[in-house]
């Protein structure tokens, strides 16, 4: 079943693109309906349009909360039928309306082994902290900022003479494959909540993704990915 | 240089077994020149006997305060000729003072990936916070509780149907790995503290040890650990 998919974003995009990507190698089975940036002049509004994909600006600064802001963002989903929303990059925190009108379908990616290093620097945090694991989860958002039940996480290790950049490099590549894969595993309504747990069911022929040395992914990656 | 250690523990002691059988076994080059508990009749007392190693207990409730406790315990460590301690499974906190007895030479392992899950329940939040991956760390001990310097991390899968006490287990197996192979970072001098940052300096003969498929740490375990 194809996903019915809306990507919502702020900035750049590169998770976006990988979605892109990811259903133009028909590695992910989704039917993107629309993508919405929050901001005018959102990078990842002329990716969306490079690649064919309906877009829309939304502009957060034109109504006066944050109810009436994601009540027009529903509705720019709803019209154009899609019922899945991936989070990507998106620095708006979402209703509980939000969340009521996709219920269990609004996925989003932090660049950290969560519960560490929440919030909007991950990455910055988990550079400055001096961990020697990070890496980044996607999970099912709930009202609670980055606590909801976690589909799949991916570790690396930080180098010791590693810049906050390069370790951000190497987290978004790890990303882009990570949110792909959970998106599929969502579009074969492999993933089931229980609880704070998410169980994936077994994959119909299950072969694993060959990942870089020093890198762990839970569950591991699927073929392609 | 052999390490001059002393082992403080509150219970069972596996941890601190696990380094008596890395010294026999040759691969940590350590004096453990006393193995200490705040509790009558923990078993890390007997483990030490059977090892011929000296033990004794400093039952902390015989104190009126942590820091008469901490100074009896000092002094024990310090006729024991020890300049090195090692806290594994110890339930107390130390204070300042017994950090500045032994500056940046007490070390403490964490059942979880800190800052995750800090406290004395780590697995146990790590399991029912429902995360992919967890694992251990091992620190340098600072005044703020788990908040130390990270000298190495290790990382495993959570099984989607695991017990608690499955993950522990699989999680202790990888401490009594890590840990001694950071004591022997230590003794051969190669950790440097800078900042947050713990520096490994390369080992004389670089090799690697195994590790099981799916686990990931990070420096990666010399040979024999």
């Amino acid at each position: 079943m194809s996903l019915k998919l809306a990507i919502l974003a702020s900035g750049s995009g590169t998770n976006a693109e990988a979605m892109f990507k990811a259903v133009e190698r028909g590695l992910l089975d989704a039917d993107i309906r629309l993508v919405l940036a929050n901001r005018p002049g959102a990078k990842v509004l002329e990716r969306a349009e490079r690649h064919g994909l309906p877009s829309v600006c939304v502009d957060h600064r034109a109504f006066p909360d944050r109810e009436s802001f994601d009540d027009a963002v529903i509705r720019a989903i709803r019209s154009a039928g899609a019922d899945t929303v991936a989070l990507a990059g998106y620095m708006r925190l979402v209703t509980p309306a939000f969340l009521d009108a996709f219920p269990d379908r609004v996925l989003n990616i932090h660049p950290a082994l969560l519960p560490s290093f929440p919030g909007v620097h991950g990455t910055a945090d988990a550079h400055a902290w001096g961990v020697r694991l990070t890496g980044c989860t996607v999970h099912f958002v709930s009202p609670e900022m980055d606590c909801g039940p976690i589909i799949v996480q991916a570790c690396l290790p930080v180098m010791q003479d590693e810049s906050e950049d390069e370790l951000q490099h190497r987290i978004h590549a790890l990303e882009h494959r990570v949110y792909p894969q959970a998106l599929q595993w969502l579009a074969e309504n492999r993933l089931e909540i229980r609880g704070r747990r998410v169980f994936l069911k077994p994959a119909p022929a299950g072969r694993t993704a060959e990942v870089p040395a020093n890198v762990l992914v839970w569950p591991a990656l699927e073929e392609g990915f």
